[in-house]
């Protein structure tokens, strides 16, 4: 499964494609940044963002793409800023009818160093680790991208084998329901217990 | 001028039309609501969002988009989607060239009413009054919508007359400064003071 990995943004946004094989074997297809002058109107730089996550899609076609889930803790301004980069890079994949995965920053960084609470430091170490680069991916921004994309690359079976176990315990539960209603049904029609 | 006003969202995003003419003279073209299921996927929602404003750009053709800007004091959760709304909006405006103007929601206020800490009921009834409806517009989103199309004309050739003398202030120092080094130089130039 091919992953492009975005780590919104509007200065810095960065993007990283991962492509996950068998028995968790992963490899980085590409990575990169994605800057807008600061200068510039909101409008035109969402529109940067949104043509280069666009040429990046139709160059390394993705089958899923992978977000990083905005909280505003942090800087108000720059908060607004990245939700709206990340609704144009949403939009983009809708648009090509791709699935879109949001993952929260503790996620990413619990799924690739073990603790929800590495630093930038520790994160760019394990990426340039797992995906056997020769060099770290820089700046932060794009190691972030591809950590997100290993995270949604080593999340996902296990999502969905949740999502497989929900299912079947939902199927089980109306199976049982159903085998109460008729036991109901079945002994309310037996009026006469002598039958 | 035409302006489109956009009070973004996602449950429910105002849209609406205003004409511009002289002597403040304004009116309505067209006003609505754009509603997206809470229990759709967020990327869905925002192409819902966007295709919908798409169409009513080409339907309308506005010469300037006017968007409400959003600000974070309010529920965190639903800022996001808000935020990502106004900016697949933007995007849309910068796709076609058209000019996006951000206002708060206390600018549209006191535009419309005179006062930036009006409620929703008094911003309805200033906006139905303004614009000579005939019934006020239903939800408070599409009220929202038109007033701040309306602030947009309103505010509009004060921000331009603004701009005009501060560009005319930046020119008349500038030609001040040109004079001055254009006055050392002739001076250090005559190095015979009796010249």
């Amino acid at each position: 499964m091919r992953v492009l990995g975005v780590d919104p943004g509007l200065t810095r946004c960065g993007i990283g494609v991962v492509d996950g094989g068998r028995n968790r074997h992963i490899s980085c297809v590409a990575v990169g940044v994605v800057r807008t002058p600061p200068g510039d109107e909101l409008p035109m730089r969402l529109k940067a963002v949104a043509d280069a996550v666009e040429q990046w899609m139709d160059a390394h076609q993705p089958e899923v793409v992978a977000i990083e889930r905005v909280f505003s803790q942090h800087n108000v301004r720059s908060v607004m800023g990245t939700a709206q980069a990340s609704g144009v890079v949403a939009l983009a994949a809708a648009r090509r009818g791709l699935p879109v995965a949001f993952h929260t920053p503790s996620e990413v960084k619990a799924a690739i160093s073990g603790s929800g609470r590495a630093d930038k430091r520790q994160v760019t170490l394990m990426v340039t680790k797992v995906l056997g680069l020769s060099e770290a991916p820089r700046p932060a921004d794009a190691a972030d991208a591809l950590a997100l994309a290993v995270c949604h690359l080593w999340r996902a079976p296990m999502t969905s084998r949740l999502a497989a176990a929900e299912a079947k315990a939902a199927e089980l539960a109306k199976a049982h329901r159903q085998r109460l209603r008729d036991a109901r049904r079945s002994s309310a029609g037996r009026g006469d217990p002598t039958r």
